[in-house]
């Protein structure tokens, strides 16, 4: 292992710091702060926002902890990966946001200046969700430094994607299921398909979870239950239609919970829970509901919706994963696909019936399918292109008895890097002795 | 176990399913969205809330992370029972959410419709704090089937006993010291009396914690003790009562959490303090300053409230529930009758007093007293119902044996449940060979 | 043991009831509800606030978390004080925001009375920051008792030392990076030269951590780095620099979190990320950005700050802790003085900086510099003062071979505290046979 980590040595800090130094020379050249003076080519700022710069900010916040807390700890479920998940996590989010607010916003300059108003951080972090869906489906398999490649890659694509659904389609998609949830999910596919690993198809010791390490991966599952509605709201363009996606995806949510503790003890033998679904598949509510989230489908099409994406999303951690994995070559560690590809999909779906049905002013189904569509086309693309860059040898990509093991990338505490589960005292010196 | 298994194997999945279909049918028959124009029969939405439709969300948000993190992680201090503690947790305030909007709400519907308002999202979110309580004095000796029944069943009375309290007496009741925690606390109490299991009159090796499912349980108590006053003033009338009630709970938490570390480390022989004691005495002040958080006591009165409130409940950990499982037939796992019980009848006596006091306009010492003998009564029978429905052998209770073991209801993962705890790889190895 | 707890038996409830009585007397003597009427002498409190009295509510149960959850788990990094860690950071920061609020409107009191606002619910919780950055730096080191006393002491000083820079010298700090943070790091090195201690220049084997205890710190990490921007934003005068300090701080967090990343595998022999960087040194950014938070020196100069922020304080933790530790006798556990201290003068010099640009309206860069000094020199002195009284016998102060051990203060799990970590089931009977 020393010779693969003096490769990285150097890669990761130097990368790093040179794209921290561009983007700072950009952020001087085009960011300034918002004065409260809209500029009317962003249509996401309703008035009130600009008398109340701060309205959003709740909000906001709550976006911001589940991206950070959220799939940073929904990650911690590896025995062996705590430390790259929810470490790895930050600084894929720190630079993802930065680069986001870039890319996101270029479209919509104004004398050559982008003004950070609170509505546009919300849609930086918003970008970075991308990102953190895709290494769900690589988690364990890449190098840091092969992540902070994708997280430029694919949110400059998904920024153009974003483009083209909202100004150019103009389609509706409040709480992202296309443009996020399957977006990100499809593009993480489609890189894992491109990085395949034929010497894990037998799986690996430690791409499995131990007791306490399930308990860290429930903080980011409940914390992503409690603040999906404030994602799905955040940029609504009016309060009474902030208030219907709260409240869609309140109800879309609890009903998915209920379906989905009932789909896990169906599916397994024995009757059992199953951790891996009540961690993912519960929220699979929140990204079903998504594109529909501030369309009036009433409470009742809410939890419609969120009973079905549970039991989607469960019976695809079931019988689906294992056969992409040995069938298709995609190796989706977290079960994205599950979580967030086949919900985001039906989140798209249900758009589509929802405007059909006239659910929300000024939408279309045509568009809404277009949308879809081309989320879905410039994830698989995109993700092909990005996973092929990413394989580049140069990376640093992790050898197979390597994966799904922080000690390659983070100082271990010696005891727990000598024996994969900490020890006694006793125990301690003798494996000394042992080794 | 696995006979045991089977049996649960359709009954979970199906209740769950039905339960959730019935309830997706009666909110198509009567639940819309709030469109801002105020049913007169809702005494706390108060004008300014309907103007600004998102003002009570960051508060609800608080709410929300106090019934999914707060009791959720609280309850994961036993050792072996994390996953039914957080995971169980979350399963039934997802149901009874959706429960309590239907039951509390049947009695204000007008034209036959129930809108859903930020603060009926929050009073529906109380609700299942009711069951949570109760849940807390049978973890570990219960199945998810029976707590499901009793979710329905304690949501029903709940709503009923709130009914004749908030309706009925007219009794002032902001922060729930009477209907909701020592509503809850008493009938589950009543519950485990039912219950009762003479074969753990020794223990259970598995009822105690270790040391980091203490750290985790740490989580919810501290996220519990920030949002309290959040859960104390969500639905005051008017905005300086909102304040005030804030105030009121911010200090009476902080007295006595002094206090419950004075009185554990006095009643501890060596002076040590008890970590079941900082878990759960230090939030007994934001019970007892429930009933008469929005009436003038002053900083100084909430403090007085929060010193004893932490002082009967430490001292009730240490002497009182011994007794309980020893002489009562109440074997209380969490301490309910500590945290939630006597506290909440020192809040209701506190309200007497304070009422009698002048505290409070419109307000009177009678009224309270009838509310808070209405609630206990109300929770003692209804809890003794409740919990002979759930004696039914049919719900498929646990044997003795497997009491606070998550193995029955969960895949636990294979090195843990075997040895309890976790294991050296070298370790597993041989266990798995004399296994 | 037995004799160094029966020595604390008593003197911990003693003390602490003694206290918290002393506190409820005052209260009933000095402290009343905010009835919305502005006295002016409290220059934080803007027109706005006061017409609506809740407004700052979302932003102090940020702060709220930051402190409670934030602080208490970033020291949860030990592996046999986590109980401590969270435990005594809960009782130091309940005693201190009581006593902050007397001491810091002291000086501000009309007619005799302290009317309680949010903003000042805010301030008082800033002031127990600076106990908490203090307790980092003997963390595992000092009795319960002798941190009380120190919790009385420095808040006193440092509600005096803020008076001088706010009020005598007219210094702009509002995300206080001086008197907060610069002060609370000076004044715990202050207190740890005092209470040296040669038996631990080797190290002690439990100074250190275990792979799950590292994450229960990332826990901590996370909520402070999310919610800094409030920390920063919370007192700000108008909401045009509310926003401006939430952009700064946003982005100044970003930018460090890069540059910590990068620095850390740059400064480890094999390029391996440490957990102890990670845990700190991204949150650098959020201490350097304090003081000119809410001048407008653009993203551009937040993003400088947090990245030079980043890189001081992952060197500092790599080259400067080892030698304060051996050559001036200051054993700094949490290693405060690279998060807060030198990150803090950061925020003093980079406030100088930016007032002489004139990137404040009425603020000089002489009286910055003034409130830099000041502030230095308040923290010493009173650090140096606090320890020797800390140091007194009396307070129990545990022995070298009992730091960095819970079981000193608390009842730790059976199994747990015979072998420092947990065991399974068939070792625990063979170390009871051993032991």
């Amino acid at each position: 292992m020393p010779a693969y980590s003096t490769n990285m040595r150097l890669k990761l800090p130097i990368l790093a710091l040179i794209v921290q130094v561009l983007i700072i020379v950009l952020y001087g050249l085009f960011v300034v702060y918002d004065d409260g003076k809209s500029d009317h080519k962003d249509n996401h700022t309703s008035e009130s926002h600009d008398s109340q710069p701060l309205a959003l900010y709740p909000m906001f916040q709550d976006v911001h902890v589940m991206i950070f807390i959220g799939f940073g700890f929904l990650m911690t479920f590896l025995k062996r990966y705590g430390f790259s998940s929810v470490g790895i996590n930050l600084l894929l989010a720190a630079l993802g946001l930065q680069w986001g607010l870039l890319m996101q916003n270029f479209w919509h300059m104004s004398d050559g200046i982008i003004k950070v108003s609170i509505n546009r951080m919300i849609n930086a972090d918003f970008s970075t969700a991308t990102v953190l869906i895709s290494f769900g489906a690589v988690l364990g398999k890449t190098s840091p430094v092969q992540l902070l490649i994708m997280t430029l890659l694919e949110i400059t694509i998904f920024s153009l994607n974003e483009h083209v659904v909202v100004e150019k389609l103009e389609a509706s998609d409040v709480g992202a299921s296309m443009t996020i949830h399957a977006f990100g999910a499809y593009f993480g596919l489609s890189v894992a398909r491109m990085l395949y690993r034929p010497g894990l198809r037998n799986g690996h010791d430690n791409d499995g979870s131990v007791y306490h390490s399930d308990l860290f991966a429930m903080i980011g599952t409940v914390f992503l239950w409690m603040f999906w509605p404030s994602f799905n709201s955040a940029i609504a363009e009016t309060k009474q239609e902030q208030l219907m996606a709260v409240t869609n995806t309140y109800f879309s949510l609890a009903a998915c919970a209920l379906a989905a503790y009932a789909t896990s003890s169906l599916v397994e033998e024995k009757g059992r829970l199953d951790m891996v679904h009540i961690q993912n598949a519960t929220l699979a509510g929140g990204v079903a509901v998504g594109t529909c989230a501030d369309m009036s489908i009433g409470p009742f099409g809410a939890m419609v919706i969120g009973v079905i994406a549970g039991i989607i999303s469960t019976v695809g951690f079931k019988f689906l994963t294992p056969v992409f994995a040995s069938k298709l070559g995609i190796q989706d560690t977290c079960g994205v696909h599950n979580l967030h590809g086949m919900p985001g999909i039906l989140g798209g779906l249900a758009g589509i019936v929802a405007t059909a049905l006239g659910r929300k002013h000024n939408a279309s189904p045509d568009k809404q399918a277009a949308a879809l569509a081309c989320s879905l086309g410039f994830a698989l693309v995109g993700g092909a292109i990005t996973g092929l860059v990413m394989k580049l040898p140069f990376w640093g990509q992790p050898p197979d008895q390597n994966c799904f093991d922080d000690s390659v990338y983070w100082e271990v505490p010696e005891e727990d890097e000598e024996n994969g589960e900490s020890l006694t005292h006793a125990d301690h010196s003798k494996s000394k002795t042992e080794a």
